[in-house]
C-alpha cells in the first residue's frame, strides 16, 4: 500500500524529507511545493514526474494526494496544517509543531474530530541512541532517575524569527518527554541577546518536577565549539551521551553513591561511592529520518497514532511556549 | 625577611600550606595545631622543630608569632580568625571566607582597625590559565564580554556539613569576580538533594548583570565523569578553559559574529559568521599555591593588601550565600 | 573553454569524480562507462543528455573526446590509460597509478611523445590540510625536517586483489613525496595476513634517506578504531594531523631540543627542552576532489604540466613496488 | 616477618623505592646508598635511624642485610649485583636487567647456584591494567591473537648514556613478553640520531614470531605529544590500553572479520565484518611499584622466585640486545 505524499518547503531540511519519502515503498511523492518555485525544479531532473508549484492550494485542492508534510517556517505550521487536515489530508510537521500551544491543541482536536494522523517530527526520538537510552530506563537498570542534563551548543545559524530555545530545544525537550515520562510541574528560562534585540542566542532552562528530579538545558549559539551532550544520572547507573562521537556515542558507567543508615538526617546518612565498569554499546545506526518517515506512513496504513503524535508535539510546545515567558518575566519560574 | 607562622587544621588541604610555608623562605614555620592531636605530630619528623598543639589558644597566646593559617571546617573560620586578628596576627584563610556575610564583613573592618591583612585562599587566582585569561580580556583582544559559563561536576566526596554551591563555587565565583571585575545584580540558584536531605549535590547558578552579560555555573557531586571546563566569550574571540587538560589548557578561537545593518531591529540586522585560528597559548606552570602562600608573605612585608584581600573573600561569599537563598526559596532571583 | 571527458569505472568512487567534473565548468561530462551496464544507467536521471557504455572502446573511438578519467581496479589502468593515450586522449587516473613501475614508466613516456597529459589522483594533495604543512614546511618554520611518521588503521574493507599497503600507502606516500620532496634511498616493509592468505591486512613502512631524516607508516585493515594520524617533526617546531578531526585537523606545536656545545659527542652535547605555543590555523575546506579535477582540466587547458603528473604517479608506485618487493623477502631493506 | 633491606641509587626513581619498602611492613629499611652523599642525607629526616654511605661496600659488608636494590645506570647493575650476590643477598634490579645478555646470564647463573632471588623490576606487569589484559588473553575471550602494536613517545628527557630503546623498550618488550609468553623469532630496529650522534631518540622495532602474529614498537624522545598506546588484537576481540587515560585506560572492542569459505584462497575467502559494544572494565588503582615491592619480599619468605624474575630480565635484555644490533646494521632482521 502506498501514501499519495506532497511536501511544502524545499528549503533547508525539506530535501531529506523529499529523498526519504521518495525511497520509501509505501510512499508515492506526488507534490513538491514552495514559495520559491525554483526550489522545487531542481527535484525534478531526479523525479521527472513529480509535480510542482508555488501555491499549496494546489496540493490542498487535490483530492487524491493524502497526506501533507510541512517543512516550513514555524508560524505557518498552523494555517497549513489546519488547511490540510479540513481537507481530510494527514500531516506530518517540522518541530516544533506550532507556535503556540492554543494552536497545537486547536489542530490536535481538528485531527481527532476528522480521524486524520499528526506526526510532529521530532526526528531524535527515531535514532538508536535514544531509542537505546528509553530500554537501559524501562528496564529499571539505571534505577531512580535523579536528574536529566543536556548542552546543545554550538556557533550555530542565527535565526530572525525565533530565538535560541524555538530553534535547538524542540530536540532537548521532545527527548526529555520520552525518555522521563512525565511533564515539569515549573519551569525557568533566562536568556541574552547579544547580536540581535530580543532575539535570545544563549538561553538557560530548569525545569522542576514534583519529587526531586531535576531537568536542566544549555542552548547557545554563539558557542566556539560544538557541543551536543546529554547526562542522565539514575541511582544505580548513569549515561553519557555524545552526539558528536561518530560511533561511540553512549557510555553507561556503572557509577553512584549508596546510602544508608537514617536517611532523614545529613549527618546520620553514610556514603559510598561504587564504580564500575563502562559500557558503550552498540547502537542502531539507521537514519532517523528514515525511520520516522516510515514510522508516519506505518501509522496511516494501520489506522493508529503515530508514536509521536499531536499530542507529543502539544507537550513540547508547551514547554517551549512556558520557557519564552520565563525569560520575558526575567527568569522567574512559571507553572506549566 | 621571615614571617613566623603558625597553621591550623593539618587534614585534607593543611599539608598542602604546610608544605609550601615551610619551603618559602620568607616564611618559619613554629605551630602546627590540629583538634586530632596526631596530625600535627606525623609532620614533626619533617619538620623536628616545629611546635604542635591540639589547642589553637596556644598560637594566639604566642607573642611571636606573626601569622595564623586557617585551614579547618568553614564554620569554624570566623571565631579563629576573628580571635588571630584581636590578637594582632595576620590570617591566611581557606575559601570560602567565612559561613556567612555578616561574618565576612566583621573580619574584613577588625583587619582594617588593626591595620592587619586578610588573605583568603582564592587558589584559582593563581594559577598559570587563569592568569593568561585575564591578560588576554584586559589587552581587548576578546573584545566585549558576551557570558561566562562553568561547568565543575564529577562524582565527588558528598559534604555533611555543606552544600555543592559552598564546596565547589568559591573556586567559579572567585575566577568571574577577577576576570569579569564586576558584581552581579540578581542571582538566581536551583538544586536538589538526591543523597541527604537539605544537601543539595546538584545545583545550578545563574548571575544577571546590568546588560546583556550572562554568567552560568553547574556543580555537581553526582556525575559519571569529571568535567572542568569554562566557555568565556567577548565580541572578539572566545576562550575555553579545560581543566582536565594536562598541558593544553585554554583554547583561544577566533570565532564570532559581526553584525552590521540597524542593530535595533532582528529583521534588519545583517550577520555574518567569522572562523579563524585557534591558539593554545603556553601557561606558567607554577604550582598556584605557592604564588599564593608568596603573595600572603610578601603582602605582609610589603605592608600593602594581598591580591586576594578580604574583600574578595567577602564578594563571594556574598554570592554564595545569595544562592543559598535563591535555593532555598526555589530558584527565584535574588538582588545580590 | 570546456574539456570533453569521459569516465570509465562508476562504483565506489566514481560518482564523486562523475559529480565533480559534472558540475566544473571547465568539464562537457560526455561519456560514461562500466563493465556492469547498469552503473551508467543510474546518472542518466541526473545527467540526461549523457551517453552510456558498457565498452570502453567507445570512448576511444569517440574522437571529439579529450580526455578520460579512470576509476578501475588498479590492474586495468595500464591499459585503459595506454589506449586513451594513444588516441590522443589525456587521463586522469586514480590511485596507485598502475601495479608496477615498467607500466608508469611506458604511460609516463608514452604521454611525453604524444604531448599529452597524465594527471594522477593523489587527491590529498588537494586537501587544505596537506597544502597548509607544505607552506610550513616552505617557509622554513618547521627548521631542518626530522621524522614523518603516518597512521592509517581502522576495521577497513578487505580486498581481494590487493593488500593494504597497494590499499592505504598511496595517500601516505604521495603525501611525503610532496611534502618531503626527496625520494629515499631504502625502504623495509613487514606485513602479516591474518584473514586470507598473502593479501597482507597489517603493514609496517620504513623509508631510510642519505641523512639521519626518517619516514615510518603503519597500514592496518584490521584495527578496532580509525585512525588517520601524521607527525611531522623540525627542528624548530612540530605537527600533529590528525584527519580524523572534522576542524582542528592540524596542530602545529613550538616545541624541540635545542643542542649546543660538542656535537660530535653525545657526553659533550648540552640538550635544552623548548615548549610554547600550540597554534591550530585554520584550512580552507574545499573539497579536496574539487580541487583535483579543477587541476586536471586546467593543465590541459594551459598546456602545461599538472601539479600530480604521471611523474608523481611513477615514484608513488616505485615505492609500492618496492615495498612490495620488502614484503616478500621478509622485510629486508630494498635499494629504491 | 621483616627482610632487611638497602637501596642503592637515592637518583630519580630510587625515591619512589625508598618510599615503598619504607612502608611495607614485611621490609625493615637499613641502609641508603649514593654516590653523591647528600642524596641519602635528604631521606635522613623522615627516616632518622636509616645509615647512610656514599660506598655500596658498606652494605656488602653488613652481614646482617638480606637484600639490596640497586637504582643505578643499567651499566653499574652487573658488577653491583653480582657482588651482592655473592655476599649472599638477594637483589631487586631496576630495568633494563642489565647491559647485555652475557652479563644476565651470569647474574641468573649466580642466584641459581646461591639459592638467592633475583627481581627485575618490570613495574607495568603489576599494573591493574596489564594484569586485565592477561585475565582476558588467557580465558579466550580475545580469540587467537593477531598483533601487538605499541607506541610510546613524547618529548623526553635526552640520555647521554643509552638511546631511546634502552630507556622505553624495557616496558614494552616486558609487557610483551607477559602478554604473549613466547620470544620473537626474529626482530628489525631502525632508529635515528637527530640531538646526539649514535644516540638514537626515534627508533622502530618489529617483532615476527613462527606464525603470522606480528609485534610492533614505536619509541620517540622528540614528539610533540605524548602518547602510551597499545593495539592488541585477537580473532574475537581487539583491545586498545591508552594508559594516558587517567581512569578509563583500557577500551574492549567486539569487532573482527569473520572469514568462511576457502580459507587458502584470497579469492575464496568470504569475509564479513562484526561490531558490537565496547566495554571499559575497571581496573584495580594499586600503584604498581608497591606491589612490585610487594613481591620482591614475599617472594623471599616464602622461598620462591618472584614473578618478574632473572629469566624475565634475561628475555627482555635479549631483545634490547638484539634491538641494538639490528639497528647497528641498518635494520636487517636478526635472529633471536
Amino acid at each position: 500500500m502506498s501514501i499519495k505524499i506532497g511536501v511544502i518547503g524545499c528549503g533547508y531540511w525539506g530535501p531529506n524529507l523529499i529523498r526519504n519519502f521518495a525511497e520509501n515503498e509505501n510512499a508515492e511523492l506526488i507534490w513538491l511545493c514552495d514559495l520559491d518555485e525554483n526550489r522545487p525544479l531542481t527535484f525534478k531532473r531526479r523525479y521527472p514526474t513529480i509535480k510542482t508549484t508555488s501555491n499549496f492550494q494546489d496540493l490542498i485542492d487535490d483530492s487524491t494526494l493524502e497526506a501533507v508534510v510541512i517543512a516550513t517556517p514555524v508560524t505557518t505550521h498552523f494555517p497549513l496544517a489546519k488547511a490540510a487536515l479540513e481537507a481530510g489530508k494527514h500531516v506530518f510537521v517540522e518541530k516544533p509543531f506550532t507556535a503556540s500551544v492554543k494552536e497545537a491543541a486547536e489542530l490536535v482536536e481538528l485531527a481527532a474530530k476528522k480521524g486524520l494522523n499528526i506526526f510532529v517530527d521530532h526526528v531524535f526520538l527515531y535514532t538508536g541512541a535514544v531509542r537505546k537510552i528509553k530500554t537501559l530506563i524501562d528496564s529499571g537498570e539505571l534505577g531512580e532517575l535523579l536528574y536529566f542534563d543536556s548542552t546543545r551548543v554550538n556557533l550555530g545559524l542565527f535565526q530572525r524569527d525565533i530565538n535560541v530555545v524555538w530553534d535547538l530545544a524542540p530536540h532537548d525537550f521532545s527527548i526529555m518527554d520520552y525518555l522521563i515520562g512525565r511533564e515539569p510541574q515549573q519551569l525557568s528560562a533566562v536568556g541574552s541577546s547579544h547580536i540581535a534585540p530580543d532575539i535570545e542566542n544563549v538561553a538557560y532552562v530548569i525545569c522542576k518536577f514534583d519529587d526531586e528530579f531535576i531537568a536542566h538545558f544549555h542552548f547557545n549559539w554563539l558557542a566556539p565549539v560544538k557541543i551536543r551532550q546529554m547526562l542522565i544520572a539514575g541511582s544505580k547507573k548513569m549515561i553519557i551521551f555524545d552526539d558528536n562521537e561518530p560511533s561511540e556515542k553512549l557510555k553507561i558507567y556503572d557509577k553512584g553513591v549508596d546510602t544508608t543508615g537514617d536517611k532523614e538526617s545529613a549527618y546520620e546518612t553514610l556514603v559510598s561511592y561504587r564504580t564500575g565498569d563502562v559500557w558503550i554499546p552498540k547502537i542502531d545506526g539507521t537514519e532517523a529520518l528514515k525511520s520516522a518517515c516510515h514510522e508516519f506512513l506505518l501509522s496511516i496504513i494501520e489506522k493508529r497514532q503515530p508514536f509521536t503524535d499531536g499530542e507529543a508535539g502539544l507537550r513540547v510546545v508547551r514547554m517551549l511556549e512556558n520557557a519564552q515567558i520565563s525569560i520575558k518575566n526575567g527568569g522567574n519560574f512559571v507553572k506549566v
